[in-house]
């Protein structure tokens, strides 16, 4: 359930959007405890200077691999948050060489009844899930 | 009020696009209660694979029709959310022939404080609305 | 750690587009206290008709140059906002020529854990911010 969007610059392939996506999920997976297929993602690539990243004065140096990754989920804590905060820098490091200076996230809270994965239905609350 | 993003992959005619956005106000309108001319949408079309929606373990399959619509709103209780995804469903279909697998829906709350409408001013706060 | 969302309609050059996420940047540090390079701003260019703004009866007309700011912060209040809204119109309106009838703000609320600003670590819990 928790909706993905990650936001970053033109110029990684196919494949490296990918391998990006799915370092988000397995970070979700592992821990935020989203069931197998909780997975929903939406990637959106921007031409240069449409993303604009400063450091809130934390001596953090931006490249054009930055990216911005926002979470919309529901009742995940703030030690699970800072648990996925720190999985995300470092596997995405790891596996898609995302420089950890690069990633900034943003988690958004929802409700139970805030989500319907298909068929019109609320399927937390219909008991699907 | 309530703002509306639908993200969905590219492919879908300018009168196909029009066509989704229309369903999606009429069903705010309906059974959110959005007052006449209380729009507010963002139309994102994707290259493949910039999408990616898998099912938490539903069933459903996903087709390259897919979209995630994401709303924020303020106010609306469970029974409002759970009647919209179903109208959402119900008239994307019909109307719009978008399969009922392939919607997913995200809602996101905010407070009457959230929103300016135009010039600069708050109308939920000045009693403009 | 506000994050904006700024989307509007292709048109602007490069120099305006920086203009008007300036613009915006100098209303958060004055309005919402944001903290020296405190800024996070992600500008979404669309094609016509991907961006449909009606006015909720206020007599509103929108224009090509219309623009939806999503702020996504914490810790701000009613009257923070009212000022951001103001301040948005006016200096927009001065600084880059946005016309204020084409100004949709829209604020979404998070919590101080919600943030990371690189490196993996939450900062506002930290303490490092």
């Amino acid at each position: 359930m928790p909706l993905v969007r990650i936001d970053l610059l033109e110029g990684r392939s196919d494949a490296e959007l990918r391998l990006i996506a799915d370092t988000v999920q397995s970070c979700l997976e592992d821990v935020f405890a989203a069931p197998p297929r909780d997975r929903y993602q939406v990637i959106t690539e921007h031409r240069p200077g449409r993303i604009i990243l400063e450091d809130t004065g934390l001596g953090l140096e931006r490249s054009a691999g930055q990216l911005v990754i926002q979470v919309t989920q529901q009742g995940r804590d703030a030690a699970q948050k800072q648990a996925l905060y720190a999985a995300l820098a470092e596997r995405l490091e790891e596996r898609a060489g995302v420089r950890p200076e690069d990633l900034v996230v943003s988690v958004v809270a929802a409700e139970r009844e805030d989500w319907s994965f298909g068929m019109g239905r609320a399927q937390f609350l219909t008991g699907e899930r």
